[in-house]
């Protein structure tokens, strides 16, 4: 499945022919940082937008437009870079024509469903299929957001199943690491727990608590004087609403199990509070205060 | 109570001398903005760690160091920028020998509580203090932190009560002003009731959901996955326990109301979710996603 060349003399990139369905930032950071490593030949790019797919092109970010079937014809791997809740109505339309040589891929924040979904519509052709999840992201949105350093020193997690190619897996591998990336394996139930704590809770969170203060009958006085405190703990609300949904559709017994932790965790804090034991509420505060400030310092994330 | 000159040829700045007790980043960077503006004469620094008050002097935020009793025999101003919990005492060790030409202000995180001590403690000298809040803070802490520029554009907001002096609240009016800070006045209980919602609130779910993820079993795994969403979302759960502390001691009640309602979208949030009910899940989302934008191009908060 890695690429071989007919011609001894001409040695031929890692990806001969990618292709990226969904060229956003994902997925058009994803081609950005395979060319910029002179990993990849040819990128064909695929998606629901003319306009969208024409940016990408001026950009550089891909050479040609195609149509699904144009790439399952052509491509080596294929990128799913859509939002996660797109994955299944793709896989239907790609099974019928996917050649046993085409390794394809995806970049969607949740891994059981996606992988469930690709055991279920591809059937054997499903060992072709590597789950992954590059841990990156930006607030800005879109081909014009693209960049090759999105990916460089962070994490891409990997969720092969007991049906995945080695060697498929070996060239999704590589192909990240090209990136500048990062390579973690696990299972795509422990992935979707874990990112259940550190993503989709906050995120929720986040959104809940700017509804509520949006909704309140004096938002105008109260964001009037909100700070940089409000800015990031709110920052992350602000991202799609299409593309969480999504997530959170998909994630949904993880994220409503991960949920009832925090509140269990509220009700101990609101509890120091509410008694007016002061000790016990610096103790609470100083180990969030430590945790972060550890995590900080070795996350690498500024 | 403003400066007069006995010498006609020689104007006076707006504060001849300046007491700040605490010379962190918000008393070190109160005196750093009216130096930088000409507004002050001669600036002293008040606190318990002569190693700080030595930086202090060093990075030139204070001329010289002196004692609570020698600072009210000479401010002024005597700004108080110490956590919220340590204003009682020093209005007790300020009351018997506080000088009627004297104003004293504060920048606490909390109102009420500090304009019921003034009124407590201080009996009818109390006209003399001009609570007060910036709305203006940064990760780091300590004098090293501090600079001139920290409340420029920035929203300070003063709780005149009953009591005030009229040309007290004038001059610490003035005196922010040059900071290069907007200005507004509200009654303590507003104050406080509108900063629980968009700052105690916001670093009380921040810590409990950092709590949360430090005692998980796997709290190690999650972390090491933990991304820019992540970071945002915790950054305020690192500050100061003990001013943080103290500030939800000091707003107690609001914030516990306030935490009620918040708890209320959650479940409204929730229930969407665990229903599977995409519309109303898209729906709430959008409704955060769009006042977090709509505040984000109007605040100046980058």
């Amino acid at each position: 499945m890695t690429a071989v060349s007919t011609n001894p003399d001409v040695v031929k990139p890692l990806i001969p022919v990618l292709a990226v369905v969904g060229v956003g930032l994902i997925g058009g950071s994803f081609a950005a940082a395979l060319k910029a490593s002179a990993s990849v030949g040819r990128v064909l790019g695929v998606g629901r937008e003319p306009a969208t797919l024409e940016k990408a092109r001026l950009l550089g970010l891909i050479d040609q437009t195609a149509t699904l079937d144009e790439a399952l014809g052509q491509a080596d791997i294929i990128m799913l870079a859509t939002p996660v809740g797109a994955m299944g109505p793709i896989f239907e339309r790609m099974a019928p024509s996917l050649q046993a040589k085409t390794v394809v891929t995806d970049a969607g924040s949740t891994k059981a469903d996606v992988a469930d979904a690709a055991r279920a519509i591809l059937g054997s052709k499903s060992k072709q299929f590597v789950p992954g999840h590059p841990i990156a992201g930006a607030e800005q949105t879109g081909p014009d957001a693209a960049f090759p350093d999105l990916y460089r020193n962070r994490n891409v997690v990997l969720t092969p199943t007991d049906d995945t190619a080695p060697d498929a897996l070996a060239l999704v591998s590589r192909a990240w690491q090209a990136c500048g990336a990062r390579v973690l394996t696990m299972d795509p139930q422990t992935h979707d727990t874990v990112l259940a704590s550190v993503s989709h809770v906050p995120h929720f969170l986040s959104a809940v608590y700017m509804w509520q203060v949006a909704m309140a009958d004096d938002s105008d006085l109260r964001m009037s004087l909100a700070g940089t405190g409000f800015r990031d703990f709110t920052r992350i609300a602000a991202g799609s609403s299409e593309v969480w949904r999504d997530i959170f559709m998909a994630n949904r017994d993880a994220v409503l199990t991960e949920l009832d932790e925090v509140k269990q965790a509220l009700q101990h804090a609101e509890k120091a509070l509410r008694d007016g034991d002061e000790v016990a509420l610096q103790k609470f505060l100083e180990r969030a205060a430590l945790a972060r400030r550890f995590w900080g310092s070795r996350s690498g994330l500024t």
